[in-house]
């Protein structure tokens, strides 16, 4: 369908997008904040995770804030909130993911240097995010035990482009006769040495876990290195 | 961040692909095939209810085909064709919805008149196929229990396009908190009066109903008026 002509323009588009990440991406390494961009199907927990998450790290009194994306409502930004971490919401009205640009303008007035750790929900799409590089550290992938084990084969870019997957809702697993080994092999397939989590809302210590990897993940990225 | 001159050439080549849609639709309406395209998030069940579907007709002795969207994989195809109906695989090598040339294209040497059904299974992505028209008759959106009771509100597009919504893996709905009322409330608020079915792969009587409807659809749709 595409012609010549709008193939190089969209190439210049995406070109242009790039640009402006990595230019975000330098702001962000200067002030010390690590970002993870959380990409996913719709539906398998990625709001509830982040609540957990983000009120584990207040607790902990790590500088944390989000930035919440939706095609409509701003439910998911009122559901965050209650962590008590600062949050902002995009509604992208439509548009299937976020972009660089939606990420800039919504910083405004955030003091990045108080904040040591951003997360960016990203639309529930595991198709269109993987394309937008939204300058952050870390892209986390999402697959929640109820979706089937065959997903990293039949969405590889995103497993690909990601740093880090955490399989969710294994509270769900025995129910939805989930094969463990075969979803492990499926993103070791796509993505040979991926980090992989688990992690289930009922319990904590999962989501501690994931919590202590992103903490080191920041430290080995952001401090200098000892000198002898 | 897009261009004047490019979105009069999205425009463009919506405006064209609509045309070929329509096209492709007056086709199905001659050799009277009542198609049906399957839009969903990931997992929710889309290839098992198909497979299911097809299973019952084919023992009905209806005239049966399906195409199967994925990004990458023909597993999907696989597993389908078990259900001894004729069926194809569309891989769109990344692409985050079917278009319409792709159905013209592998419709390629069957013999529509023989079918009295088509399936089109969509790439598993809740945001963009709500924009493409495939020449459809009905577009039927599925929405898992395991994926929470405000989907509809965050996707209302592609809720507000479709003409019938099912509720799958309803055997899960136990183990996975799922609120019905909310779920139905949520559907009619952004389609009010939209038809819901509710399946289980493991209730063959669930299944059984969504078919009756979508026979008696096309009774309606293809047939004409009883003369007096």
């Amino acid at each position: 369908m595409a012609s010549q002509r709008s193939v190089e323009m969209r190439t210049n588009v995406l070109h242009r997008h790039d640009e402006v990440a990595a230019s975000l991406r330098a702001r962000f390494e200067r002030t010390g904040t690590h970002v993870v961009n959380m990409v996913s199907s719709p539906g398998t927990g990625k709001t509830t995770l982040l609540t957990q998450m983000l009120t584990t790290m207040v607790e902990r009194r790590l500088g944390v804030a989000a930035l919440v994306g939706d095609c409509a409502t701003d439910n998911d930004a009122r559901r965050i909130a209650e962590s008590g971490a600062p949050v902002r919401q995009i509604v992208t009205e439509g548009l299937c993911h976020l972009e660089v640009s939606m990420i800039e303008q919504h910083l405004d007035g955030w003091d990045l240097a108080g904040i040591e750790f951003l997360f960016i929900e990203n639309v529930g799409n595991l198709v269109c995010p993987s394309s937008f590089d939204l300058g952050e550290t870390t892209r986390m992938v999402l697959l929640s035990v109820t979706e089937g084990e065959d997903k990293p084969l039949k969405y590889p870019q995103m497993f690909h482009s990601s740093e880090l997957a955490v399989i969710t809702k294994t509270d769900l697993a025995a129910p939805c006769e989930f094969d463990r080994a075969a979803a492990l092999a499926n993103i070791d397939a796509v993505h040979p040495g991926l980090a992989v989590f688990e992690t289930s809302k009922r319990d904590s210590a999962s989501i501690d876990r994931l919590v202590d990897y992103i903490v080191a993940e920041r430290r080995r990225s952001c401090e200098p290195l000892p000198t002898s």
